[in-house]
């Protein structure tokens, strides 16, 4: 494994741009900040990006390999971030396409404090994928939640979790709903003996995100689900160490991002970034839903979150966004048992939600 | 001023799809997350987005205007986000162009603790520009920096910032750099009588981010710098309100959204947005210099940050990102004194630090 922080870059050129060129530019843009010539030798061997290869790719595309210090990162995430993409993020034509970690910043960060064996371990469910769905619309009041939260419990779903929008709205404020939510699910899994399990949506601000998350621990929630991009990625380390709790995440403002030729590969994004900033399981809109992504990319997504990552534990993807409870059962097959699936509106559109989770349940276990 | 979120889209339609529809799909999406059948009116009503107009804008082009209920916010800044943009960040061609802000909204979330006024206040500063610089490249240790901040100081600079990638690196840990680093700026102040400020880069996980706005504090410095995408855009309300400190923003990581088609305009996320959520100073990379932004996004991103805004304090436009000092009193001329000039490079590429402060102070300042 490698010792410095490895990034594939790839570039498109504009009219009288040169890779090389700009291949360096990289470099030193997001670390030094300064030209050349005014970087002394010291500090470029010490913390400046090395150019490592420049090849063509196509019309008008490279691939730059750009390694840089792990010393140019020092103890943060956000200076992690801030050195893949931060100030480039403001220039056109550069994309990252891969990423290889050095063991020092893996275990810096720490990835997910539960991961795909630690939350089976927790809900002691083995061997097959679990199933999700989503609180929704917003506007409810707390106790039509709690009713729903109801039905998907006694209908053997595993994990009920508020829509990402469900913040702290007056027709449903966070407290009040958490109280409700768990209530209903604790209620229903003493009726069928079940374990259904209610992840209510923390992100808000640092102080607000902390008390909201404090207040689900001591409702008896064992985990959360959090947008990492409005509140920052490391919320998600906070929520680990400080409340030892499942985190879900949600890819929400992520996709100005995913844009082919700026931005960030969205299995870097939300596969290897959101693992290594603490997510045990990753939300992703599957292929054939409201939105566009690949069935290349959503498989890319599901091999980033499991492969091995230094010591890091292996996340569960979680396809979601549209997904059909019909054709569950194909995607189980595709995706295998080390999968969320997480279906909403399409149990919803079947008016009996207990029916609903029922047939879900038995479409996915057989 | 209007009682709702109301949000200009511009929608580049992709073949086959009707702006029509495109623009009632972006009203759900933000909001109810269900298709309209599944929706009650009630919840219509209260919280969905309401499509006011769709009017063409040229080839494929579409402007549609969507109203959303300060009630499908709440008290969450990052749930305002959301509304904006999370979701549909993950679809394709849309741009927010324009966003007209309820009293309500402004009120909640606050704008800058100081703003021009109040940073012209604390620092004695009227009638003129200030001038502020980075201390870089990272690599130097804690000494070499402090060095270069005695040298600005001396040279009768209003600001030096950390660079923005000085984060926690082992060749200057920040809280041994932020002592020299006060420490050279205060005896340089005692020299010369004057008041230059030191603004350390505190952009890191949150409960980090708050120890070192709280040791910044302790050391004497009246504000920091901010990398609100790295760190949630709440960071800067949570150093306003708990350490009261000025709030200089930075724009990395963010340039990803300004894509023409798809994203969030430029005067909007660094202008309103930044605003918004509290920063008094929000850099961006002037025309001219290393990134690509235009002289019209430049001027808008002034307008947005100084034009009444409910009763928000204005914030200071912080051009930088590769400006040059030779240049300096034209840009002083056209974007007039409520503006920080950042110049960073340009005067280290002069060599003798001090005098080439004071060149650019006698530049602007006549």
């Amino acid at each position: 494994m490698t010792k410095r922080l490895e990034v594939v870059y790839r570039l498109t050129l504009a009219r009288g741009e040169s890779a090389q060129s700009k291949a360096h530019d990289i470099a030193l843009e997001q670390t030094a900040e300064l030209p050349r010539e005014l970087v002394s030798d010291s500090v470029m061997q010490r913390m400046v990006g090395c150019v490592e290869s420049v090849t063509p790719a196509g019309r008008f595309r490279y691939i730059a390999r750009i390694s840089y210090p792990v010393e140019s990162v020092g103890p943060d995430f956000t200076q992690c971030l801030n050195v893949l993409f931060g100030n480039i993020s403001l220039k056109r034509g550069i994309r990252i396409v891969d990423i290889h970690w050095p063991n020092r910043l893996l275990e810096t960060f720490g990835g997910p404090g539960y991961g795909i064996t630690g939350v089976r371990r927790l809900t002691g469910i083995e061997n097959r994928p679990l199933l999700a769905t989503a609180l929704k619309p917003m506007g409810l009041r707390s106790e039509q939640l709690a009713r729903l939260c109801r039905d998907f419990a006694l209908g053997g779903l595993d994990i009920v979790k508020d829509d990402h929008g469900l913040a702290d709205q007056a027709s449903a404020p966070f407290r009040e709903r958490v109280a409700y939510c768990q209530a209903a699910i604790s209620a229903a899994n003493r009726e069928t003996g079940g374990h259904t399990l209610y992840f209510p949506n923390v992100t808000a601000a640092p102080w607000e995100l902390a008390e909201r998350t404090r207040h689900a621990k001591q409702a008896g929630c064992l985990g959360v689900l959090v947008n990492p991009w409005l509140t920052g990625l490391d919320s998600m380390r906070w929520i680990r160490d400080r409340f030892s709790m499942i985190v879900m995440a949600h890819p929400a403002l992520t996709g100005a991002y995913l844009h082919p030729s700026h931005g960030i590969a969205g299995e870097l994004l939300l596969g290897d970034l959101f693992r290594i900033a603490g997510a045990d399981a990753v939300i992703y809109p599957n292929v054939g839903g409201r939105f566009g992504f690949s069935r290349a990319l959503c498989e890319k997504i599901n091999q980033r979150l499991r492969q091995p990552l230094g010591e890091l534990a292996a996340s569960f993807p979680t396809p979601g966004g549209g997904m059909s409870a019909d054709r569950a059962a194909d995607w189980a097959k595709r995706y295998g048992p080390d999968t969320i699936f997480l279906i909403g509106g399409s149990l919803y559109g079947q008016g009996d939600l207990i029916a609903a989770s029922r047939r879900l349940k038995q479409a996915i276990n057989g």
